[in-house]
């Protein structure tokens, strides 16, 4: 149980009869379009720091307003959201705190410390933001980071909610940070995208297009001075991001909105599944308007966690490494039949323990 | 000319016309065979972010004494840099000076800056370390970075000055941080590979297999502690290295050493083409020993670089950049054709101006 330290003991385990509800990994496989680009491709060289222009180009279309120098093309989310922070810790201004709501994406935390800045955390309510408490803290900060839909609440703000930090933060001169990496995947309506001339949203094909493995993400914002920041920055520290997976990229933005929609189709449904399921087992949990993970409560979640993956062969994530002690998360990425079996092997647990 | 301020204005800038010293881009594709599993293939899932296993146990092979646990695949030797260097300033221990030897690659002074560590210059005599200097200076640092064969000036440490330079950071328990992304392309002997548990070598796809474009590197240490660090900083930054670009490398790996001499060859002729013609243009320059990089002195060299890329179409890169004032350093990854051409106007250049 003392190995219980992060997620990264779990990422890309994979074995016969494991059921893991662990990864924010999609089962369904990428559109089938990316692929046929790959028989013939044989380019090798250096690509642009910021990214393909092809790829921009389409992108800049997804954004009202903007153009392809509004984007760096980064390796996945991750990467945009370090070299956001690296950027907003090494441009001049005051501060090092960024506000951060919890329960929040495991990653922000650590990342966050080992960029130089420090996370200062806003409490939720179910999930959703208390725009008091987020006004009061915002104004010792240098930025808010916001993620909606919720890594690992599964919950989407309100547009109210988010049209205030919005207005909050712009009278204030703070920074917005969008995580929007599951921006496609809301249940209840249309994604409202966080704007304004202090807003960086970042976003990747990790989740709307299952590229994972790809590692292709960006980082958008009308701040020119953050955005040739990020790519000085990764002149040193990566360069391009890979040539090839962008043109795949640059083919699954060429898909038409109903494969998207089909897709959510599909999430919602094991939403569902899961949700009913884990009510059924006794667990309290938020219902999920978005993403593809739940945060029921549990008894010693250390040794739940821990045994489920021991004894049960169930891959579940302490709640503890989001912020969210008292509880785990599980993502239901994988088909109904496998969220059946995984949820018949936790009530055994929680009836043998 | 004020707009000369880093190399990344030229990356990726392809054109008409136009004859490039500019990147450190091997024109000469890739084997063939790494191309060869691109059209099956359809893995999309997230990776094991310290690399895939294949790889890493190929590598292994290539490290005497090493196994699979001892490395890290990363976003080209870039990343490798970088997470060696927040690695190094995380973990405990006073002191946050890095020891570089002059010339130096363009990245290393930035990232280090960047990564809030405080970089420490040592001069060299033609290219080669000074160990008296190196000696009194590496006393005050918590590691030295060597580069050898070196980018910018060619030229490769003598074994003797490596094997001194192993004793005594041994000895003061000073870490190393090696990069031998050039240790394919020596044209006077073989790499001799710095070794030692205090050692971190940097290493890449891009030179010796052409895949720069593909974003593969490594780190590779005896040292536990570092390799751990950068797995976890890794998690949090990046994820994993591209999947595919992954199993391409894994491909290169089962070229034939035959491949890399057929190489190393091409780059030797090269070599001296631009060696004997920037001579016989009057120009002072050191003989390289390895890598594809000159570093001739130059009259202006701010006006040299600008005029050459705005009036003959010669991409060439400021010594300034590299620790070399009063140089331009040209890059000889493009046939012999055109290093002649770009031979033929520099000559323009310099009778013109």
């Amino acid at each position: 149980m003392d190995k219980l330290q992060s997620p990264s003991m779990f990422i890309g385990v994979r074995g016969k009869g494991i059921i893991s509800f662990g990864s924010g990994q999609p089962d369904l496989p990428p559109p089938e379009s990316i692929f046929k680009i790959l028989p013939g491709y044989r380019s090798f060289k250096y690509g642009l720091i910021q990214g393909n222009l092809n790829l921009r180009k389409a992108l800049s279309k997804e954004y009202q307003g903007s153009d392809e120098d509004n984007f760096v093309v980064t390796n996945g989310a991750s990467e945009a959201l370090d070299l956001t922070f690296r950027a907003i810790e090494s441009l001049e201004g005051e501060g090092t705190n960024i506000l951060v709501h919890a329960p929040y994406y495991y990653s922000y935390i650590p990342l966050i410390k080992f960029d130089h800045l420090k996370p200062v955390l806003t409490e939720t309510i179910a999930g959703k933001i208390d725009i008091d408490d987020f006004d009061r803290k915002v104004r010792d900060c240098k930025a808010a980071l916001i993620n909606s839909p919720s890594n690992p609440t599964g919950r989407v703000q309100d547009i109210k909610t988010l049209k205030q930090i919005e207005k909050i933060c712009r009278d204030l001169n703070k920074v917005i940070i969008s995580d929007e990496v599951y921006k496609d995947l809301i249940y209840e309506r249309e994604n409202y995208l966080l704007h304004g001339d202090n807003v960086i949203t970042i976003n990747s094909f990790s989740k709307t297009y299952s590229m994972c493995g790809y590692r292709v993400g960006y980082l958008y914002s009308n701040d020119k001075k953050i955005v040739n920041k990020a790519i000085e920055i990764k002149t040193y520290s990566s360069m391009n991001t890979n040539i090839l997976s962008q043109e795949m990229a640059y083919e699954a933005l060429k898909v038409p909105r109903s494969y998207v929609d089909k897709q959510v189709k599909i999430w919602k449904e094991r939403r569902n599944v899961i949700y009913d399921g884990l009510q059924k087992l006794g667990l309290e949990l938020w219902k999920p308007e978005g993403a593809f993970y739940v945060l029921p409560k549990i008894d010693n979640p250390r040794k739940a966690v821990w045994t489920l993956f021991k004894k049960y062969k169930v891959i579940t994530y302490l709640g503890e490494w989001f912020g969210a002690p008292g509880r785990i998360r599980l993502s239901y990425a994988l088909d109904s039949k496998d969220i059946g079996e995984g949820l018949k092997r936790i009530g055994k647990y929680l009836k043998e323990n």
